[in-house]
């Protein structure tokens, strides 16, 4: 008999948004059961969604350290497995380093941290401990940003010379966080987000899926960031001009001001034989493009896909899969890693794929960069 | 502590299709849990898919008759609640009628028996016993078809004057049932599909959207059906015109034969002063067509929605939600049913919304009129 | 230096929509010149318009058969050698037959005449003069119709098992002909139009495409004719199921009250191997399906089209042709013919190649039997 | 009776790409007529084009100076009125000169010459004769760019605060030139294309329709600018960030090497309280997007359209009109003006409406000042 991987969750309290995502993702394939929570840091909160969640009340904690105390405690056959941390930013470091330093793996939500020094302190714990941490950069667990990323790798569309990759939203066009509203609120406060807003809570998911699907790595950026919204406190917007390792060039653009789009991250991926360009909104389509032929419209269950395509996608061809899928598959390969490193075996490399913490560090470097470099007078700053 | 609704399965062994689909919608919204099974009518395949489910060996069964005897023979507290019936067509009514005769609820894959009579049977029962029954016609479950129902409902577009729906597949194009694949086979045998092949997997699909959101009722169709492929011993492809209660005229055609079609359902419906599209491929859009304006593109999630609508997607604008979140909609609000009866309350009728019994009597008497029509010189049957 | 060919004109008084449309596309190209033109049954209308379109005054004409008599009676090599034709129906039959009984070539406005005898009178007329006649079912002269009828004749999507073609349109959702709208008035009204509305102005429009790509023959029909719109005197609505010479099967709807349509003309082909779909309001695209390969994006301008394809536009790829385009290769085809029947040469078969008299006979007999199916209880009425 | 406008041409000898779109732009709506050229700097070359063209052999010239000279001397009522430039960059400025020194009014390919010098002169002649000069930035004469431009004037959606515009072409991603292609040869010289490749041919379409939408002007830049076709001599790629005067921000890149892209020109301008969307390729269509509504689709023919938009279409909806139309309407525009000019009027604004030398002037600015940021290591270069 199969047993799940038992796991617990460090905020995501009702009416939490990501919180709710991170749930419905774990539970999807049947490989995750949570069986403890501390959801809140007010312990009423927490016990009452522990509640709604079903989970017994001796499973539900006041605040992660109990928790992680508490569990630890326990039966290795009873005691939580793996810690997902589903926090603002700023209570992402000391849970995640509390989790690996008491032997639990850890999957928690993006950007990895408060700061790029928070960041590169977890990098080394999950080095030393050799624990299986997983990062939510979830954009990468859709079947056809796998297929992207195998069909660049595998030449078909030849040396890539330009990507162009944006995240516009429009939620945050108006002063949002002054009616309290709670996600506009926490990520638009520099004691909860860290030094960047927009670049922060969607650049980052950008500059992860350009390096993802390319393989390739940004040198060098020169970024326009602004405020546009009076009284904001943090970035709503950046413009980013990108070198890559190769010689290709880039563009990416992410904002929250941006009237009138919902969630619209998309790449367009050019190299000396072909295009490529995918859309987060359209996740199932995949267009390739060619020098001189016609575009193909590639699709989840449709004709000759790479087995990392193939194992990211559950029905048939033309049933849509979406955002909760997606997130599903970074928490079903997490599982999967976490089953491998308790038996001790190495995992199928098809599923030992999701975002690293290493990629995490990645990430607070590109906010600390681009951030810096929109202040900057100089043209390129080097990454 | 909430309690989440208890189920048992029939049918959906490891690598079936539409099994796996009922578990995963079963998980998503964590409001209930599969606790046993009778995967196969193979004692030994149902006992591997469910240690791979991870169930108790006790709560494994050789067949369904075992399982509703057993079950009901366990405490309250422990047994299941409700059976999830997810075998082909031939086998949805026996483990239908005993669970019902044995206080079970029931939540059925469609179309709902292998014929018109044995609906009706089903359907006196569900009557009778009070319990809680749906048929999974997933489609209804997508947040934008509530939506298009309800502006209907409310005038939105005016009185209705023409309706045109389409499902066009086009994986049967070829002689697939030869080749043993399990899914062609049972679909296209008529032991165990009945009188139709597509009109019954997919047509029936096509006439219950189409009666769904513009709340009007075929009377009567003309129908040409056909078989294409050579060998094949149901129809794989049929043309209906249609006509409606108030007067409205349409179009429902089904293929498996349209080269190149995934899985395309789509409804368009005319009214005097507007018109609706609504394609499954794209969910979460709504196109709402006007005489003299702009055509509005309505999102989940964006702007003024119904409350029926707000109620069944879970995330924000731009995070497509697809295929398994709607029929994830239909278990939900089929376990909220379930407690509702339960706890002797009237559910809310905003949840209280999916397939029922008298909906799949429908559809049986579809099939059995569109297949009739087929082979009738007569322009116009009654419905 | 190359003579353009020299025509006249019948009806298309300043301010009618088609007469305009008629005068660009002969335009276009440089093939063409308007030296002459009655376009008007109002004699002072007549002049007024050939005014503004810079006539000189004496070919200017009170009526058609004045126009023909005296331009027959004109030097050979000013007078006109073509007759457009751009009235409503009632007043195709009499300018082509006089046109044609005095030697003048002729393109003609569909559908072809008021009722089939006319159009079998000028059948035979065409075939018994030898002139080049061309019926303007414009849609035809897209080049991505051009590469799909080319695909399907070379066999590359297989023998046809299905044909769906759409005209929704939504203008005459209301009973705008009371309000004396022009181009509602005559064509809702029998005494200009001929026995059908919608199914004559569009459904032949569609009835031809069908044929046109697909190369087959509808040999029967099942209609269901409609007037939506309370006091309107013909049909604004029909759905239609078709049966095609080799078996394949199809549907065809047409309407003028599919409220918020423009003038959604598509048609979608399906084959043994694979299907087409083409949609002329975005008509530079053709969608190329295939049962396990990508979907393939025709577009004009990009990779190998035939070269009927190639001779059907003008710019590179992604600079959009549109409607007028396609009209205006309809007329550039009927000069090239003009001038090769002048100079007594056969035409280039690329060229060769507009809807024919016979086109239209069948355009009428179609208008005839679908009129008479829509009020007949038989269910299959040939054709 | 109304006479046409009367042109000559310099350049587009039979075979010439943008030669024939002038001619045909020219010819759609019968305001003007070719009355003579120097379509070649080959003079046999120019005859037999003008031969083709159905020109007398005696208004066919060998050279623009012969043309401009002998034209002048002709009789006011048969003399051209106009000079249409459609030469490679280098020969734009010669015969501009020479033209409005002689009285002619001048309607001349973009961009307007080979460097800003010969562009400041142009303009100061142009002011100075008081002719009309028109630049064929053509993608502003599409009807939905007029409504969009009207739009953002109107306020419609509240000020502007981001703007991106691409135009990705992938034509020239290999050595094109080398095999001699024409199109690809002048473009890629810098004897005849000037200092910029994609940034002059394309880039420069991008800036002036970001400006023309808007109603803002540039006022720094930012560019990465390069060459990735080995052996190329000018630039094939640019990037480029933007900040406008009212301090919007933005983004330009305009390239040849993105494989697979046609001619993808678009633009995305962001309100305070909505956002517009247009792409050429599909240019009849307007994305209009609201903060907390359902986006519009904006449709030439449908609803309430602003006067400058019903002034540049000419059938009605879903009749798609497409690249030559929008460049019809500049020649269009250009005869109404001509024609006021000759009446000694003042145009309607509605038709005075195109690409002005003083916008070539800026263009010209835009290419030394994106071609300078692309060398330099200053980040921003005012414009």
């Amino acid at each position: 008999m199969k047993q799940k991987v038992r796991f617990g969750m460090v905020g995501g309290g009702t009416g939490a948004f990501i919180g709710n995502v991170h749930r419905m993702a774990a539970a999807l394939d049947g490989e995750l059961e949570l069986v403890c929570g501390a959801f809140s840091s007010d312990p009423e909160k927490s016990r009452t969604s522990g509640a709604i969640l079903g989970l017994p009340e001796n499973r539900v904690y006041p605040d992660f350290e109990t928790m992680i105390r508490t569990e630890k405690a326990l039966p290795e056959a009873e005691r939580m497995q793996a810690l997902s941390i589903v926090t603002p930013n700023h209570v992402h470091f000391a849970p995640a380093k509390l989790a690996l330093e008491n032997g639990f793996h850890v999957i928690c939500d993006k950007p990895l941290a408060f700061n790029l020094e928070e960041a590169e302190i977890l990098e080394k714990l999950v080095d030393s401990t050799g624990l299986v941490f997983a990062l939510t950069h979830n954009y990468t667990g859709y079947p056809m940003v796998k297929q992207a990323r195998r069909m660049i790798r595998e030449g078909e569309i030849g040396s890539i010379r330009k990507v162009v990759v944006e995240y516009p939203q429009g939620w945050l066009s108006t002063f949002l966080e002054e009616s309290g509203q709670k996600q506009a609120a926490w990520r638009t406060d520099p004691s909860k987000s860290g030094i960047a807003g927009a670049m922060g809570d969607i650049g980052t998911h950008a500059e992860n899926l350009a390096e993802y699907i390319t393989g390739l790595r940004i040198t060098a950026l020169c970024a326009d960031i602004s405020i546009f919204v009076p009284g904001r406190k943090l970035d709503d917007d950046g413009n980013v001009l990108l070198r890559f390792n190769n010689g290709a060039k880039g563009i990416l653009h992410a904002s929250q001001i941006a009237a009138g789009e919902e969630n619209n991250l998309n790449i367009r991926v050019y190299g000396e034989k072909g295009g490529l360009e995918w859309r987060q909104m359209e996740p199932n389509t995949l267009l390739v493009k060619w020098l001189d032929q016609a575009t193909q419209v590639y699709r989840t269950g449709v004709g000759n896909l790479y087995p990392e395509t193939l194992a990211h996608f559950r029905i048939p061809a033309g049933h849509p899969e979406g955002y909760l899928e997606a997130f599903a598959n970074i928490y079903r390969n997490f599982a999967i890693c976490v089953r491998a490193h308790q038996d001790g075996k190495t995992p199928d490399p098809v599923f030992a794929d999701f975002p690293s913490v290493s990629d995490g560090v990645r990430g607070m470097r590109f906010i600390e960069r681009v951030i810096e470099s929109g202040k900057s007078d100089q043209k390129w700053l080097t990454f």
